[in-house]
C-alpha cells in the first residue's frame, strides 16, 4: 500500500478520498487554490499546500504546480477524484512519466474514452450494443435517409453543434423523413454554423442506467452493481438510485457483462463506469467514465464495497478480492445531490455563506459534503453542498427514509435543491419507479416545487405576522412563536404540509 | 399503523423513535421538562408538550403527566425509549388502564424480570443456562459451603448488599471457604448492614454477549443477532459491537436459541434482550431487558432490520415480516458511546455547553445524537452525546473505519470520553478480540487515555508558545498558526499523534 497519496481535488470527494486513505493509514496530501485555505478538505489532511488562485485553471487544472507539491511532499500517488483533470489523459500522461502512481486506468485508456464518437465505434466492434444510428456527422441527406431506413422508423434527427432541445426531431416515417431533415439541416445552419446532423434510433422513454465496474492490472473485472441516473437536468444527474427499478437479476447479468466486455475491450483497469441508455427492455453504450463518480455511493451502500479503496488496492497493483459471484446486492440504496442552486431559476448556482447548517442522521442515512457553518459556497467550483444518501431494504422503505432524512436537513444561507428533492421523491411516477431522463418535465416537478417554495414562505409571512400582534400575555402564543424562531427550516417545512 | 405516537423520552432516542414513526408516516407527540424546551427532539415531534421541571421524577417519570398529553393529544401509542419509565410496569400497566397501547411488551412481562432473583428462577425452571449457585441470598454458612461443594472450587461469594467491586471474593478451594465466608460477611455486616452472600460459580474472562429478540403477538420470536458489549466502566456499556468475536454460526444458533426460548417462557412481546455472561465457551443467563437498547444501532447495522420500525409494527398487532432463516449477519459494526464525561476523572460528566461541534460521516458511520452547536448538556440527565456506529465488512474495516470516524468527530465546550475511545480502539487486546468485562483494568486504558489526553495539552501549549513568539513577517509560521487556529480538535488530535 502507498505511505502517501497526493488528492488532487476539492470538497466532499477530497475528504472521501482521504477517508479511505485514513483507513488503511495512507498519509494524504492536499492542494487548495487561495478561495479553498480554510476548507475542511486542507484540514481533514496530513499536508496542505496551496496551487495557486481561482479559477480551476489556474489552480485545480495546473498540472505543474500538482507535480510539484507531489514531488516535494513524497507522493507516490495522485487520487483525481471527479472533475477537474480526473479524465485528462496529458495529465495522467505526466504522472506516468514522473514516476507517479495515477490512482485511476492508464492514461491511454482515458484517451480512447475521450472522444465519444471514437468510444462508440470501438464498442461496436467489439460486440457491445449501441444506439442503432449514423455514429458520425453526415451532411448528404441521401446518406441519411439509406442510414434512417436501414435503423427503421421513428428515428431521431439530431443538430451535430446542438444541445439543450435545439436542433432535434422525431421523425416517424420515411415520408416525413427529407423535410424534417432539411428543416434540422437549416436552422442547424443558421444556429450553430454547422449544418451536419446525426441520425439515431429515437428510443421512447429513455433511462440512463450504467455499471460500476472494477478491473486490476491482471485482466480480472467485474461489475459491481447498476445505478439508475434518470433524474437529470440539463444532463446532469441530480437523484440516482441503485440498483434500477427496471432490473432483474437476468436483466442485470446480461447488462453486466456487456459492461465488463466494454472495460476488457479497452483493457481498463481501476473504478470505472460504463453508462447505457435503456429504452422499453433493450440497451446501448453511451460511454465509459474513466473514473470515480459522484454516486459511487450507492453502490457502495448496497454492495458493502469500498470502491475508494479498492481504487488504491488496485492502483497499488492488488489482485481484485473478490470475483463476480462474491458481489451481491443488498436493499436499495438512493442518492440526492444537495446542491446550492434555485431550481426555479433554472437550477442557477446560489454561492453564498452557510449560516446554519444540520446534516440527517440516524438508521440507513450516509452524509458526505466538505461543508460547515460559517462556510462560504464560493462561485468558482460546482455547487455541491453534499451528497445526501440512503439505504433501505427495499425501494419504499429507502424512499421514505430520504423523506424523512429530507425532512431533517437544515440549510440556511443559500438556496437549495431541497424543495426540488421533496418534490421528486413524493411524486407518485418516482414511487413506483416510471422514471425516463424528461421525469423532470414529464411530471411538471417545477410546479410541484414551486407549491412547496410558496407554502414556505406563506408559513414565514404567517410568523412574521404573528411577531407583528405579539401578546406577551397570551403564553401560547408566546411559546409557539418563540418556538418557532428557535425552530429549524426543515420544521418550517413541515408545519405548512 | 398508528395514526400518532407519544415518545415518553428525550435526546436521541426520543429522535431516533420519531424517526421510525416520520418513515411509517406516524404523527409524533414529544413530551419535555423545562430544562429541554429548546432540545432538538422537541422541535423534530408534530406536537410538543412541557409536563415538568427537572429532575425526572418531577417530568420523565411523572406518569399522570404523561397519559394526560396522551390524551390530549389523541395519541394511540407511546413508546417509553430506554431508561426512564421503559422498564416501570407500572406505567405499562397504567397505559394499558388507560387503552393506549404501550409500545413495549404486556406490564405482567416487565413485572416478571424486573426481579433478578425471581427472572433466574424462571429461566432456571425453563432450561436456560445460569450461573450455577445459590440464586437467592444465604446467610448460613454452612448451607452456603453445601452449595460451593456442589458447584465446585473456584466460586465467587458476593454480599448481597454489595456493589461496586465491594464484598467480593474469588475463592480457590474447599478449604479457604468458611474464613472468606466469614471475611466477606463482617465486611458486609460492617458496610452495609446486611451480612447476606451469595455463591456463585467463578467465571474467568467473562464477557458480556446479549441477543436481541424480536417476538409477535402470536407466538413467533426470533433473535436478531448477537451483540458483544464486554467493554465496560462500573457495568455501563461504552464500546458494543455485532457480531461477538468468539462467535461461530453454531454457536449462534446455540445461544439464539436459548434466548428464543427465555422470550418464549415468559411470553415475552416485543423487542427486548436476553444478555449473557459467557466464559471459555459456556454461557449464563443474566437478565431480560424489556425495552429497546442504547445498542440497538449495530444490529441494525449488519442486519438492515430496523428495530424501532419493528417495535411499532409488532404494537400494531402486525405478524413478525421474517423467519428466522431469513435473517442474516452481513458485515460487522461497532459503536461508541460518545460521552460528556472525563475518563480520567472515574469518568465524571462534565455537562456545559457545546461550542463547536461536527460527527463524522462518510461511508459506513451512522450518527445517532440530539444535539448541535450551542446545546448544553444539562447535569439532569445522562451526559451522552452520541452513538457513533460504525459498519464494515469484516472486524477489522470496522475498527479501522471508527478510528477514522473518531479522527472526524469534533467536540469543543465540554470534556469527552473520545480519548478513551481511541485509546481502546487502537489497544492490541481490543484488536484481537480478546475481551473481557474487565478490559479497561486489564489492559491499563486509563494510562493509554492519559498519554493522548498529555499529548493534546502539549499540542496546545505548543501553539501558545508559537502564538507568544508570533512574527508576522514569517508567512510560514503565520499561515500554520492560522490554520491551526482554525483547524478541529480532531487535527489538533493528529497532529501529536
Amino acid at each position: 500500500m502507498f505511505n502517501k497519496v497526493l488528492v488532487a481535488n476539492r470538497g466532499e470527494i477530497a475528504i472521501r478520498i482521504m477517508r479511505a486513505c485514513k483507513e488503511l493509514g495512507v498519509s494524504t496530501v492536499a492542494v487548495y487554490s487561495d478561495a479553498d485555505s480554510n476548507a475542511l478538505f486542507t484540514k481533514y489532511a496530513d499536508e496542505a499546500y496551496a496551487i495557486g488562485p481561482p479559477p480551476a485553471s489556474r489552480s485545480y487544472l495546473n498540472i505543474d504546480a500538482i507535480l510539484e507539491v507531489a514531488e516535494k511532499s513524497g507522493a507516490e500517488g495522485i487520487h483525481p477524484g471527479y472533475g477537474f483533470l480526473s479524465e485528462n489523459s496529458k495529465f495522467a500522461e505526466a504522472c506516468e512519466k514522473a514516476g507517479i502512481n495515477f490512482i485511476g486506468p492508464p492514461s491511454k485508456v482515458i484517451e480512447q474514452m475521450g472522444s465519444k464518437i471514437a468510444a462508440r465505434s470501438t464498442m461496436e466492434k467489439a460486440g457491445v450494443p449501441v444506439v442503432p444510428g449514423s455514429g458520425e456527422p453526415i451532411e448528404d441527406i441521401d446518406v441519411a435517409l439509406e442510414i434512417a431506413d436501414s435503423i427503421g422508423y421513428p428515428v431521431m434527427v439530431k443538430a451535430s453543434a446542438g444541445g439543450g432541445g435545439i436542433g432535434m426531431k422525431v421523425v416517424k416515417s420515411r415520408e416525413n423523413f427529407k423535410a424534417a431533415v432539411s428543416a434540422i439541416q437549416s436552422v442547424a445552419r443558421s444556429t450553430f454554423g454547422d449544418p451536419t446532423v446525426f441520425v439515431e434510433k429515437y428510443l421512447p422513454e429513455p433511462r440512463h442506467i450504467e455499471f460500476q465496474i472494477l478491473a486490476d492490472k491482471y485482466g480480472n473485472t467485474v461489475y459491481v452493481s447498476d445505478r439508475e441516473c434518470s433524474i437529470q437536468r440539463r444532463h446532469q444527474k441530480l437523484i440516482e438510485e441503485a440498483p434500477s427499478p427496471v432490473m432483474t437479476p437476468e436483466f442485470r447479468e446480461e447488462m453486466g457483462s456487456a459492461a465488463v466486455k466494454a472495460a476488457k475491450t479497452i483493457d481498463y483497469e481501476n473504478a470505472g463506469t460504463v453508462e447505457f441508455l435503456y429504452s422499453q427492455g433493450d440497451f446501448y453504450f453511451l460511454e465509459v467514465n474513466t473514473r470515480l463518480q459522484v454516486e459511487h455511493t450507492i453502490t457502495e451502500l448496497v454492495t458493502g464495497i469500498d470502491l475508494a479503496k479498492d481504487q488504491l488496492h488496485i492502483a497499488c497493483g492488488e489482485e481484485l478480492p473478490y470475483k463476480q459471484e462474491d458481489i451481491n446486492i443488498n436493499g436499495w440504496a438512493i442518492e440526492c445531490r444537495i446542491n446550492a442552486e434555485d431550481p426555479l431559476n433554472d437550477f442557477a448556482p446560489s454561492p453564498g455563506k452557510i449560516r446554519r447548517y444540520r446534516s440527517a442522521g440516524g438508521p440507513g442515512v450516509r452524509v458526505d459534503s466538505g461543508v460547515h457553518v460559517g462556510y462560504t459556497i464560493s462561485p468558482y467550483y460546482d455547487s455541491m453542498i453534499s451528497k445526501l444518501s440512503v439505504w433501505g431494504r427495499d425501494r419504499n422503505e429507502a424512499i421514505s427514509r430520504m423523506q424523512r432524512a429530507l425532512y431533517e436537513y437544515v440549510v440556511v444561507g443559500v438556496t437549495t435543491n431541497l424543495p426540488f428533492h421533496r418534490a421528486v421523491l413524493s411524486n407518485d411516477a418516482f414511487k413506483k419507479g416510471e422514471l425516463t431522463t424528461h421525469f423532470i418535465e414529464d411530471n411538471n416537478i417545477l410546479d410541484e416545487v414551486r407549491k412547496i417554495v410558496d407554502a414556505d414562505s406563506r408559513a414565514s409571512r404567517t410568523l412574521a405576522s404573528a411577531l407583528d400582534n405579539y401578546n406577551p400575555k397570551v403564553a401560547a402564543v408566546a411559546a409557539a412563536v418563540k418556538s418557532y424562531m428557535e425552530s429549524t427550516q426543515a420544521l418550517d417545512q413541515r408545519k405548512t404540509k
